[in-house]
Protein backbone atom coordinates (compact mmCIF):
# COMPACT_ATOMS: atom_id res chain seq x y z
CA UNK A 1 0.00 0.00 0.00
CA UNK A 2 1.06 3.21 -0.58
CA UNK A 3 0.41 7.18 0.98
CA UNK A 4 -1.85 8.86 -0.17
CA UNK A 5 -2.01 12.41 -0.35
CA UNK A 6 -4.13 14.23 2.51
CA UNK A 7 -5.44 16.55 0.27
CA UNK A 8 -7.32 14.26 -1.92
CA UNK A 9 -8.62 11.65 1.17
CA UNK A 10 -11.95 13.20 1.18
CA UNK A 11 -12.75 11.65 -2.58
CA UNK A 12 -12.54 8.45 -0.91
CA UNK A 13 -15.59 8.82 1.27
CA UNK A 14 -17.46 11.35 -0.20
CA UNK A 15 -19.04 9.12 -2.74
CA UNK A 16 -20.71 7.04 0.02
CA UNK A 17 -19.33 3.95 0.26
CA UNK A 18 -19.85 1.35 2.12
CA UNK A 19 -16.55 1.35 4.80
CA UNK A 20 -15.29 -0.96 7.71
CA UNK A 21 -14.29 0.83 10.41
CA UNK A 22 -11.43 -0.74 12.56
CA UNK A 23 -10.54 -0.44 16.16
CA UNK A 24 -8.54 -1.44 19.06
CA UNK A 25 -9.82 -1.58 22.34
CA UNK A 26 -6.14 -2.28 24.06
CA UNK A 27 -6.65 -5.90 23.67
CA UNK A 28 -8.31 -6.97 20.73
CA UNK A 29 -8.64 -5.67 16.99
CA UNK A 30 -12.25 -5.29 15.92
CA UNK A 31 -14.35 -4.79 12.76
CA UNK A 32 -17.59 -3.03 12.04
CA UNK A 33 -19.20 -1.84 8.90
CA UNK A 34 -20.42 1.72 8.72
CA UNK A 35 -22.50 3.38 5.59
CA UNK A 36 -23.48 6.49 8.11
CA UNK A 37 -20.64 8.87 7.24
CA UNK A 38 -19.94 11.83 5.13
CA UNK A 39 -17.31 14.01 4.53
CA UNK A 40 -16.94 17.18 6.89
CA UNK A 41 -14.16 19.26 4.96
CA UNK A 42 -11.45 19.05 2.38
CA UNK A 43 -8.77 19.01 4.92
CA UNK A 44 -9.70 15.80 5.66
CA UNK A 45 -12.33 15.25 8.16
CA UNK A 46 -14.97 13.05 8.44
CA UNK A 47 -18.18 12.82 10.36
CA UNK A 48 -19.94 9.23 10.99
CA UNK A 49 -22.91 8.48 13.29
CA UNK A 50 -22.75 5.12 15.72
CA UNK A 51 -23.54 4.58 19.03
CA UNK A 52 -23.45 1.94 22.41
CA UNK A 53 -25.57 -0.33 20.24
CA UNK A 54 -22.17 -1.40 18.55
CA UNK A 55 -19.37 -2.84 19.97
CA UNK A 56 -17.02 -1.26 19.05
CA UNK A 57 -18.17 2.49 20.04
CA UNK A 58 -16.90 1.22 23.22
CA UNK A 59 -13.35 1.04 21.57
CA UNK A 60 -13.60 4.35 19.73
CA UNK A 61 -14.82 6.16 23.27
CA UNK A 62 -11.77 4.47 25.27
CA UNK A 63 -8.74 4.97 22.19
CA UNK A 64 -10.23 7.94 20.50
CA UNK A 65 -9.17 6.63 17.22
CA UNK A 66 -10.00 4.10 14.12
CA UNK A 67 -9.15 3.13 10.40
CA UNK A 68 -11.93 3.72 7.86
CA UNK A 69 -11.38 1.61 5.19
CA UNK A 70 -12.55 0.75 2.06
CA UNK A 71 -13.71 -2.77 0.71
CA UNK A 72 -14.22 -3.23 -2.86
CA UNK A 73 -17.64 -4.92 -4.62
CA UNK A 74 -15.95 -7.97 -4.22
CA UNK A 75 -15.64 -7.89 -0.01
CA UNK A 76 -19.11 -6.55 -0.06
CA UNK A 77 -20.72 -9.87 1.02
CA UNK A 78 -17.95 -10.26 3.91
CA UNK A 79 -18.62 -6.79 4.40
CA UNK A 80 -22.31 -7.71 5.19
CA UNK A 81 -21.31 -10.84 6.93
CA UNK A 82 -18.98 -8.99 9.32
CA UNK A 83 -21.93 -6.29 10.26
CA UNK A 84 -24.57 -9.03 11.65
CA UNK A 85 -21.59 -10.57 13.87
CA UNK A 86 -19.77 -8.49 17.11
CA UNK A 87 -16.98 -7.73 18.29
CA UNK A 88 -17.89 -9.22 21.90
CA UNK A 89 -17.57 -12.89 20.80
CA UNK A 90 -15.72 -13.04 17.23
CA UNK A 91 -12.41 -12.07 15.99
CA UNK A 92 -13.71 -10.65 12.83
CA UNK A 93 -10.11 -10.43 11.08
CA UNK A 94 -9.95 -14.30 12.01
CA UNK A 95 -13.42 -15.29 11.01
CA UNK A 96 -13.40 -13.49 7.80
CA UNK A 97 -9.53 -14.10 6.60
CA UNK A 98 -8.74 -10.69 6.73
CA UNK A 99 -5.49 -9.59 7.34
CA UNK A 100 -4.48 -6.78 10.08
CA UNK A 101 -1.61 -4.71 8.89
CA UNK A 102 -0.02 -2.22 11.45
CA UNK A 103 -0.71 1.39 11.06
CA UNK A 104 1.65 4.56 10.67
CA UNK A 105 -0.48 6.84 13.22
CA UNK A 106 -2.57 4.64 15.55
CA UNK A 107 -3.32 1.38 16.73
CA UNK A 108 -6.11 0.53 15.34
CA UNK A 109 -5.14 -1.83 12.35
CA UNK A 110 -5.19 -1.24 8.49
CA UNK A 111 -7.37 -3.79 6.45
CA UNK A 112 -4.88 -5.55 3.79
CA UNK A 113 -7.56 -6.74 1.99
CA UNK A 114 -9.57 -3.21 1.11
CA UNK A 115 -8.22 -0.99 -1.38
CA UNK A 116 -7.86 1.98 0.67
CA UNK A 117 -7.24 2.94 4.40
CA UNK A 118 -7.40 6.00 6.44
CA UNK A 119 -5.75 5.87 9.71
CA UNK A 120 -8.21 8.57 11.86
CA UNK A 121 -8.44 10.59 15.38
CA UNK A 122 -11.46 11.16 16.81
CA UNK A 123 -11.39 15.14 17.44
CA UNK A 124 -15.12 15.26 18.80
CA UNK A 125 -18.04 13.29 19.85
CA UNK A 126 -21.50 14.52 19.97
CA UNK A 127 -23.10 12.53 22.34
CA UNK A 128 -26.36 13.52 21.88
CA UNK A 129 -26.52 12.94 18.32
CA UNK A 130 -24.53 10.32 18.02
CA UNK A 131 -22.07 11.67 16.17
CA UNK A 132 -18.25 11.19 16.16
CA UNK A 133 -15.89 13.77 14.38
CA UNK A 134 -12.73 12.51 12.73
CA UNK A 135 -9.61 13.56 11.08
CA UNK A 136 -7.28 11.73 8.76
CA UNK A 137 -3.78 11.54 9.78
CA UNK A 138 -2.83 9.09 7.17
CA UNK A 139 -4.11 7.36 3.98
CA UNK A 140 -2.67 4.47 2.21
CA UNK A 141 -4.09 2.90 -1.70
CA UNK A 142 -3.36 0.05 -3.16
CA UNK A 143 -2.64 0.94 -6.56
CA UNK A 144 -2.16 -2.64 -7.97
CA UNK A 145 -5.45 -3.89 -6.82
CA UNK A 146 -6.98 -4.18 -10.14
CA UNK A 147 -10.64 -3.78 -8.27
CA UNK A 148 -11.44 -0.58 -6.62
CA UNK A 149 -15.77 -0.56 -7.71
CA UNK A 150 -17.07 0.29 -4.44
CA UNK A 151 -20.28 -0.15 -3.38
CA UNK A 152 -23.59 1.37 -1.60
CA UNK A 153 -25.99 0.27 1.04
CA UNK A 154 -29.65 1.23 0.14
CA UNK A 155 -30.63 0.20 3.69
CA UNK A 156 -32.63 -2.66 2.83
CA UNK A 157 -30.46 -5.32 2.53
CA UNK A 158 -29.53 -4.13 -0.81
CA UNK A 159 -26.45 -2.71 -2.41
CA UNK A 160 -25.95 -0.78 -5.31
CA UNK A 161 -22.21 -0.87 -6.98
CA UNK A 162 -20.28 1.52 -9.19
CA UNK A 163 -21.15 2.01 -12.54
CA UNK A 164 -20.40 4.22 -15.44
CA UNK A 165 -17.95 7.71 -14.36
CA UNK A 166 -19.02 10.76 -15.40
CA UNK A 167 -16.48 13.79 -16.14
CA UNK A 168 -17.49 17.21 -15.17
CA UNK A 169 -14.37 18.58 -14.29
CA UNK A 170 -14.41 21.10 -16.85
CA UNK A 171 -17.99 22.76 -15.51
CA UNK A 172 -16.95 22.16 -11.81
CA UNK A 173 -12.90 23.32 -12.10
CA UNK A 174 -13.31 26.69 -10.05
CA UNK A 175 -15.27 24.95 -7.37
CA UNK A 176 -12.47 22.48 -6.40
CA UNK A 177 -9.81 22.41 -3.79
CA UNK A 178 -6.03 22.93 -5.18
CA UNK A 179 -4.20 19.61 -5.84
CA UNK A 180 -7.41 17.39 -6.18
CA UNK B 1 -45.92 12.33 -6.56
CA UNK B 2 -46.82 9.90 -3.93
CA UNK B 3 -46.18 10.02 -0.56
CA UNK B 4 -43.26 7.27 0.38
CA UNK B 5 -43.29 6.67 4.54
CA UNK B 6 -40.94 7.87 6.56
CA UNK B 7 -39.87 4.78 8.05
CA UNK B 8 -38.41 3.98 4.34
CA UNK B 9 -36.90 7.55 3.67
CA UNK B 10 -33.36 6.59 5.27
CA UNK B 11 -33.08 4.66 1.63
CA UNK B 12 -33.18 7.52 -0.07
CA UNK B 13 -30.05 9.25 1.27
CA UNK B 14 -27.71 6.00 2.81
CA UNK B 15 -26.51 4.94 -0.76
CA UNK B 16 -24.44 8.42 -0.95
CA UNK B 17 -26.57 10.65 -3.95
CA UNK B 18 -25.80 13.99 -4.89
CA UNK B 19 -28.88 15.79 -3.36
CA UNK B 20 -30.04 19.04 -4.31
CA UNK B 21 -31.10 21.26 -1.40
CA UNK B 22 -33.92 23.58 -1.31
CA UNK B 23 -34.93 26.62 0.78
CA UNK B 24 -37.30 29.37 1.02
CA UNK B 25 -35.71 32.54 2.65
CA UNK B 26 -39.04 34.50 3.00
CA UNK B 27 -38.68 35.99 -0.62
CA UNK B 28 -37.09 33.73 -2.89
CA UNK B 29 -36.12 30.00 -3.41
CA UNK B 30 -33.10 28.81 -3.75
CA UNK B 31 -31.13 25.60 -4.84
CA UNK B 32 -27.73 24.07 -3.90
CA UNK B 33 -25.88 20.76 -4.69
CA UNK B 34 -24.89 18.96 -1.96
CA UNK B 35 -23.10 15.53 -1.29
CA UNK B 36 -21.87 15.71 2.03
CA UNK B 37 -24.68 13.90 3.78
CA UNK B 38 -25.83 11.05 5.83
CA UNK B 39 -28.35 9.16 7.22
CA UNK B 40 -28.39 9.67 11.28
CA UNK B 41 -30.86 7.29 12.29
CA UNK B 42 -33.85 5.35 10.73
CA UNK B 43 -36.39 7.70 12.28
CA UNK B 44 -35.59 9.38 9.59
CA UNK B 45 -32.46 12.22 10.49
CA UNK B 46 -29.40 13.09 8.61
CA UNK B 47 -26.63 14.97 8.89
CA UNK B 48 -25.12 17.31 6.91
CA UNK B 49 -22.40 20.01 6.34
CA UNK B 50 -22.79 23.68 5.26
CA UNK B 51 -21.55 26.51 6.13
CA UNK B 52 -21.47 31.04 5.37
CA UNK B 53 -19.37 30.38 2.18
CA UNK B 54 -22.99 29.48 0.50
CA UNK B 55 -25.72 31.57 -0.28
CA UNK B 56 -28.12 28.99 0.66
CA UNK B 57 -27.03 28.85 4.50
CA UNK B 58 -28.39 32.10 5.44
CA UNK B 59 -31.73 30.59 4.42
CA UNK B 60 -31.50 27.21 6.27
CA UNK B 61 -30.42 29.48 9.69
CA UNK B 62 -33.63 32.13 9.09
CA UNK B 63 -36.25 29.29 7.98
CA UNK B 64 -35.11 26.67 9.96
CA UNK B 65 -36.22 23.80 6.74
CA UNK B 66 -35.10 22.52 3.41
CA UNK B 67 -36.22 20.27 1.10
CA UNK B 68 -33.45 17.49 0.13
CA UNK B 69 -34.53 16.24 -3.55
CA UNK B 70 -32.67 13.65 -5.11
CA UNK B 71 -32.18 13.89 -8.81
CA UNK B 72 -31.30 10.98 -11.12
CA UNK B 73 -28.60 10.66 -12.97
CA UNK B 74 -30.53 12.40 -16.40
CA UNK B 75 -30.08 15.83 -14.12
CA UNK B 76 -26.34 14.89 -13.31
CA UNK B 77 -25.06 18.07 -15.52
CA UNK B 78 -27.63 20.40 -14.27
CA UNK B 79 -26.92 19.32 -10.87
CA UNK B 80 -23.42 20.33 -11.02
CA UNK B 81 -24.13 23.63 -12.91
CA UNK B 82 -26.47 24.22 -10.10
CA UNK B 83 -23.64 24.11 -7.73
CA UNK B 84 -21.38 26.54 -9.79
CA UNK B 85 -24.10 29.66 -9.55
CA UNK B 86 -25.25 31.62 -6.58
CA UNK B 87 -28.81 32.31 -5.20
CA UNK B 88 -27.27 35.41 -4.44
CA UNK B 89 -27.76 36.94 -8.21
CA UNK B 90 -29.80 33.62 -9.75
CA UNK B 91 -32.87 31.96 -9.91
CA UNK B 92 -32.17 28.61 -10.51
CA UNK B 93 -35.56 27.60 -10.52
CA UNK B 94 -35.93 29.04 -13.78
CA UNK B 95 -31.95 29.60 -15.19
CA UNK B 96 -32.26 25.30 -15.20
CA UNK B 97 -35.77 24.67 -15.92
CA UNK B 98 -36.84 23.18 -12.50
CA UNK B 99 -39.92 22.94 -11.62
CA UNK B 100 -40.87 24.53 -7.62
CA UNK B 101 -43.59 22.97 -6.22
CA UNK B 102 -45.73 23.58 -3.24
CA UNK B 103 -44.31 21.12 -0.12
CA UNK B 104 -47.12 20.17 2.78
CA UNK B 105 -44.66 21.05 5.77
CA UNK B 106 -42.39 23.39 4.65
CA UNK B 107 -42.19 26.46 2.44
CA UNK B 108 -39.10 25.04 0.79
CA UNK B 109 -40.40 23.60 -2.66
CA UNK B 110 -40.22 20.37 -3.89
CA UNK B 111 -38.34 19.90 -7.44
CA UNK B 112 -40.69 18.34 -9.58
CA UNK B 113 -38.35 17.20 -12.05
CA UNK B 114 -36.63 15.34 -8.96
CA UNK B 115 -37.41 11.44 -8.41
CA UNK B 116 -37.64 11.71 -4.62
CA UNK B 117 -38.24 14.74 -2.47
CA UNK B 118 -38.14 15.05 2.04
CA UNK B 119 -39.78 17.58 3.78
CA UNK B 120 -37.40 18.59 6.45
CA UNK B 121 -36.66 20.47 9.47
CA UNK B 122 -33.64 21.55 11.18
CA UNK B 123 -33.12 20.13 14.84
CA UNK B 124 -29.92 21.32 15.75
CA UNK B 125 -27.29 23.27 13.82
CA UNK B 126 -23.45 22.18 15.86
CA UNK B 127 -22.08 25.68 14.58
CA UNK B 128 -18.59 24.77 15.96
CA UNK B 129 -18.62 21.76 12.96
CA UNK B 130 -20.92 23.31 10.16
CA UNK B 131 -23.17 20.15 11.18
CA UNK B 132 -27.49 20.67 10.48
CA UNK B 133 -28.85 17.86 12.10
CA UNK B 134 -32.39 17.17 10.22
CA UNK B 135 -36.09 15.31 10.61
CA UNK B 136 -37.99 14.81 7.73
CA UNK B 137 -41.75 15.36 7.75
CA UNK B 138 -42.99 13.86 4.44
CA UNK B 139 -41.21 12.54 1.65
CA UNK B 140 -42.48 11.76 -2.20
CA UNK B 141 -41.42 9.65 -4.61
CA UNK B 142 -42.19 9.81 -8.35
CA UNK B 143 -43.17 6.51 -9.10
CA UNK B 144 -43.66 6.67 -12.84
CA UNK B 145 -40.17 8.16 -13.41
CA UNK B 146 -38.61 6.13 -15.27
CA UNK B 147 -34.94 6.76 -14.79
CA UNK B 148 -34.03 6.84 -10.78
CA UNK B 149 -30.31 5.45 -10.66
CA UNK B 150 -28.65 8.25 -8.75
CA UNK B 151 -25.34 9.34 -8.97
CA UNK B 152 -22.43 10.06 -6.37
CA UNK B 153 -19.69 12.79 -6.44
CA UNK B 154 -16.30 11.89 -6.07
CA UNK B 155 -15.29 15.31 -5.12
CA UNK B 156 -12.49 15.71 -8.23
CA UNK B 157 -15.22 16.87 -10.54
CA UNK B 158 -15.73 13.08 -11.62
CA UNK B 159 -19.31 11.11 -10.51
CA UNK B 160 -19.94 7.60 -10.35
CA UNK B 161 -23.49 6.51 -11.10
CA UNK B 162 -25.13 4.10 -9.87
CA UNK B 163 -24.71 0.46 -11.74
CA UNK B 164 -25.44 -3.68 -10.69
CA UNK B 165 -27.70 -4.44 -7.63
CA UNK B 166 -26.65 -6.88 -5.44
CA UNK B 167 -29.33 -8.58 -2.65
CA UNK B 168 -28.37 -9.54 0.78
CA UNK B 169 -31.32 -9.04 2.75
CA UNK B 170 -31.35 -12.56 3.65
CA UNK B 171 -27.64 -12.10 5.23
CA UNK B 172 -29.14 -8.96 6.90
CA UNK B 173 -32.79 -9.79 7.99
CA UNK B 174 -32.22 -9.61 11.12
CA UNK B 175 -30.17 -5.86 11.25
CA UNK B 176 -32.97 -4.30 9.20
CA UNK B 177 -35.98 -2.06 10.73
CA UNK B 178 -39.16 -3.39 11.02
CA UNK B 179 -41.07 -2.61 7.42
CA UNK B 180 -38.18 -2.07 5.64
Amino acid sequence: MKKMPLEKVFTLIEPGPVTLITTFDGRKNNIMTLSWITVKEFTPEFVFITGPWNHSYHALVKSQECVISIPAVDLAETAVRIGTYSGADTDKFEKFGLTPVKADCVEAPLIKECFANIECRITDHIKKHNIFVLEGLAAWIDEKRKEKRTFHAVGDGTFVTDGRKINHRKLMISKLPEGV
